[in-house]
């Protein structure tokens, strides 16, 4: 099964955005065994748009084609679509009420006449519903080919993908593939590499694959079968063998994220949490609260980015700043110490560091991050030096501390 | 001038790797005025590679190849290019030497036979040696045209398109564009269209395109001409005219953030804030906290996640509470008076919601969210009914308060 890309937005072509699109569908095709032979970024304009596709048809079991769906003259995908194939651009009823009852239910009506725009589609295609947005894609079945349009903005095209494309070029492809991932932090990718290379150079099914994320790793385990049941037998044993070389790296599998992770196991265990952040400000808080349920267990976070707020509500003593600085093992003991009691919590967890660009020196440089674990009476401190911007400074700490509080509740 | 990119690589169209080279090279060459009309991924395929440099030259006056340079059979963008122009690929006795040059340096000599395969180029064409690799690019003048192929890691690339290319094609091209973009929250992008679409059809330098990111929209003005001083010149009037239409839903211009924005506006007026998160959970003081310098301004935030830290630290009243829920215009109010004065701050924001995706019912729905703004004594609330992910809901709140909390501070 041959297929191509066709990513349209003149923001892609003058290089606004990064065209991350392509390569995340180029991977999914990849991975369930379709073949991918090119990608195209074309811009916002109508002839050569049009010429891409009809190129494509001609070359290709399967074309998807993200951007260019939306309400403005700008968006003309599926007018190429149409004239490519030689149909008319057709209203679809179905395509209106759908669109007037999301207006009516977000906005209370109030429709502009140019998001009809989105209702009309090439004669005897299929409109694919958008849950993230407005602009609805399609699908066309054309002289046995596949085109499917899908909306631009990354968080409509993937859903989008994986409910209306996948299954259907699985099926059509005649063989599943499984994957699981098994997710690790604390290891970097060469390191992982080089402890599993004897499995990785023996195996053709099932494959593995790392790939590296941000502070993260994630190693994927992929088996082609004939049936869901055989593909996960033949994973199976090598799925242990890779857990039993990494050790306590694993934080988790598939969709398990390092909080989420936390988070069970704190309710697990019916342990509370708080959090005092200086240097993460907030990042720790909030990416414990992007899971839904976590009131039962977390009480409270202080962004406690002053001084004054650490000796205030923290109970840090002015003498311990002016001995050891703001950004020191001591202080960051007693703010993990400080907010338990400050919320009457099981465990605290705190952060002091310089997340730059400025402020740092030569004792303590920008990336110097100090973090403290108070877990029921006791206090445990650790360092971390982290070679990054102030965005990753502040990202990093905030997986490296989630983990360590994973490994301290396991 | 019309410019095709190329980018040969199979790692790259099995989605391994983003293809961040396109878009670089984009940016560059919009930036000095050529027009791009198309970025391509092909394989190390030769016949595909072939006809997309064929058609490539039939289309365009510059084409710009990244990658399949190197010492491998796998590399064979010249060899590709060579056929495509029915030319010989011949040895180049300078390449020999540069290459032989390399390796003594580096390695002591000892080159591998196929490292030769680096000094092949298509007849007439002209090396480019390249500082940081042993593959050197290629310039091919070829019916009017300009080909250049160079090597695929970025870190190679870059340094050569500024070298052999760059200059080059501004002398020819004559021409530079500016762009400005201007930065609005609180509109959608077909009413933005709809407010200036008189404007955009009637320019056509500077030209004038919408592109909505998350919540935001960015409106770039972008005008031609043969100075930097001209090119201002004429984007001016049409950006004074946007402006007005827009009105204080421009929030700032190229690299501001909403966040910069609102640190800035209160650096200057010497006011300090603080922050009171429910549902956020830490999210708008995160944002803040990402801003360099907000030390100065940036007080503290609790993260309220319980009903007992609304009490205990907010002095929210338990009656409040009881009678209209922790998820109300009163508790938000009484939220936001309660961090300015917990944190002895001149600004307290707050906010409760319910992100979901559980705890909705048919008066209080997944997606209602109140806020609360104490400015120096005066307290303003206001309510949200944003229909999204629990991430949305939390990132739209972050920032549509922090807009309002510009428009108040402006």
């Amino acid at each position: 099964m041959k297929a191509e890309i066709i990513c349209v937005g003149t923001e892609l072509l003058l290089g606004d955005t990064v065209n991350t699109n392509a390569t995340w569908l180029a991977k999914q095709l990849a991975e369930i065994g379709v073949n991918v032979y090119k990608h195209l970024v074309v811009g916002d304009n109508h002839n050569r748009l049009k010429m891409a596709i009809e190129n494509a048809i001609k070359a290709n079991d399967v074309i998807i084609c993200t951007g260019g769906l939306g309400p403005t003259q700008d968006d003309m995908t599926k007018e190429a679509l149409a004239q490519a194939c030689e149909l008319e651009l057709v209203q679809n009823e179905e395509a209106v009420v759908w669109l007037e009852d999301r207006f009516n239910r977000r906005y209370g009506g109030n429709i502009s006449p140019n998001n009809y725009r989105q209702t009309l589609f090439p004669k005897g295609s299929k409109p694919l519903y958008n849950p993230n947005g407005s602009a609805p894609g399609c699908r066309l079945d054309y002289k046995d080919k596949h085109i499917f349009l899908l909306p631009g903005p990354p968080r409509e095209m993937k859903p989008m993908y994986n409910s209306f494309v996948k299954d259907l070029l699985e099926k059509e492809n005649n063989s599943i593939l499984y994957s699981r991932n098994i997710k690790l932090i604390g290891i970097g990718e060469s390191s992982a590499e080089e402890l599993i290379k004897d499995i990785v150079s023996n195996q053709t099914n099932p494959t593995i694959a790392t790939y590296a994320h941000f502070g993260e790793l994630t190693v994927r385990v992929t088996s082609k079968a004939t049936s869901l049941e055989e593909a996960k037998k033949i994973s199976q044993p090598v799925i242990e063998e890779l857990k039993n070389r990494f050790k306590n790296k694993v934080y988790g599998y598939d969709e398990d994220s390092i909080e989420s992770v936390v988070i069970d196991l704190l309710k697990q265990k019916e342990l509370s949490i708080s959090v005092a952040e200086s240097c993460t400000g907030g990042l720790i808080s909030s990416t414990l609260i992007s899971v839904p349920g976590v009131s039962s267990v977390f009480k409270e976070a202080l962004v406690a980015y002053t001084n004054e707020s650490k000796i205030k509500h923290l109970k840090v003593k002015e003498d311990l700043i002016k001995e050891y600085g703001a950004v020191s093992d001591q202080v960051a003991g007693q703010m993990a110490k400080g907010i338990a009691e400050f919320s009457n919590s099981d465990i605290g967890i705190a952060t002091t560091g310089i997340a730059g660009p400025g402020g740092g020196t030569e004792e303590k440089p920008v990336g110097l991050v100090y973090v403290g674990l108070y877990i029921k009476g006791k206090l445990y401190t650790d360092k971390y030096i982290i070679n990054s911007s102030r965005d990753g400074v502040r990202r990093r700490t905030t997986l490296k501390v989630l983990d360590w509080l994973r490994r301290m509740l396991q």
